[in-house]
């Protein structure tokens, strides 16, 4: 057997989340019926971590266990092979590489980029519809961005994390939250980027993290009062959570 | 009644195109049914020009002459309520506004900016699929900007029209093409921007140039061969039509 590192984008507006599950399409399932239809090999792929019903990446990692095919392919090709199996699902791996045997792409992760996006503007938005939080609100960027620094660091996060979250422990350390925008459109609309950055995440962190600056945005919520949320260790004192459209997982590092 | 000018957004992947045709969805007929809906009138909408099948836009302009609800509505709230019957369709109206009886979306046009989208990279683009047009083939942008510039200025542009246009003069003033990259994700993949700008272009204009400019970022083709090309005003001597997926009209100026 060969392990291989996959780094894998996806739309993951018609999917239940990365994580099989009965009767209900997944990533992970796809994948796995994709390599099968390659080889025939019945294998498991194991993710950096899961992601949500809805929930897009551009560059999740997992790593699978298959046959020697580096004696007659390259890992490109291998790549493309299994994305050969994936069309026409909005699925790619963009790109494949031989590891050693006990790389394991959860455990060795050593931190994970996610950006969020908003589309703030009256309208609908057509063209990114699935792909973006429609915020009709006037959002202020430099008061989100000066609030969402309140969080960086070493916390509790519990006021932020799912109440479903498993993790045995409510602390991380947040190593970056930045919030941009560029002016989107000539009608008075834009589009605010959201990047977190940290070495793991609590379920629906960021998400959380976004709704409830988004509080901040609209002038309901000054960064004094995501201080106390934050301080308060509880989510009823937080924000609602972001809708899964507008997040992905940009990048994983090892 | 009133003249209103719309500003436009839509995804025209399902669609054939703006132009009202008989038993196919067109996005002037998905808005003309929608005002309907909205006002019970029926009412003729007219575009700045047509875009193809499959073709997107960020700011088509329209005018359509519509009842006096200035009396009880703002233009915004026109827009809002055309958009409510517009759902769940990915055609927004971004902005409307009051013109003068006068205003002709397409004859007071003064110029129109649209942009091309390329990924540039082996793996499909999952994400962006139908938004972009895929080149797997590293693609030199650099020498395609260069290239570019001999297209710049007033010409016969015969050699990047479609047989099948209409236009009695293939001359034109083409003001601006620039071709732009950004770094798209960590793995040697990469998304082109085209921008061009003009009073005005003949039909497949834009993804003509788009086509034969790929020539030159493959290295097939050099800006004399670019030069050669425009100078024998034969279509026969351009390349190939990029496809419609990546082609935005971005904004129409008055």
């Amino acid at each position: 057997m060969t392990r291989y590192k996959l780094t894998i984008e996806y739309k993951g507006s018609d999917y239940c989340g990365w994580q099989r599950q009965d009767d209900v399409p997944t990533i992970q399932q796809a994948i796995e019926e994709a390599i099968h239809g390659f080889c025939q090999q019945d294998v498991a792929v194991h993710a950096s971590g899961r992601t949500d019903a809805g929930v897009h990446a551009r560059g999740q990692v997992a790593h699978v266990d298959m046959g020697e095919f580096s004696r007659v392919m390259e890992p490109f090709e291998v790549a493309k092979a299994i994305n050969a199996f994936l069309r026409p699902q909005p699925i790619s791996i963009v790109s494949a590489e031989i590891v050693a045997d006990d790389f394991e792409a959860r455990y060795h992760a050593v931190g994970k980029l996610y950006q969020y996006r908003i589309v703030n503007r009256s309208s609908f938005p057509a063209i990114e519809q699935g792909l973006v939080w429609h915020v009709k609100r006037p959002l202020d960027v430099k008061a989100m961005h000066e609030a969402a620094q309140v969080l960086v660091g070493h916390h509790d996060f519990t006021t932020f994390r799912d109440s479903q979250c498993q993790a045995k422990s409510a602390e991380k350390t947040l190593d970056r939250l930045d919030v941009k925008t560029h002016t989107y459109d000539d009608y008075g609309g834009q589009e605010i980027i959201f990047e977190a950055e940290a070495r793991s995440f609590l379920h629906h962190q960021v998400r959380n993290m976004v709704g409830t600056l988004a509080l901040v945005g609209e002038g309901k919520w000054s960064a004094d009062d995501l201080k106390s949320a934050l301080a308060a260790k509880d989510r009823t004192k937080g924000g609602p959570t972001a809708p899964a459209d507008g997040l992905y997982l940009v990048r994983v590092d090892y």
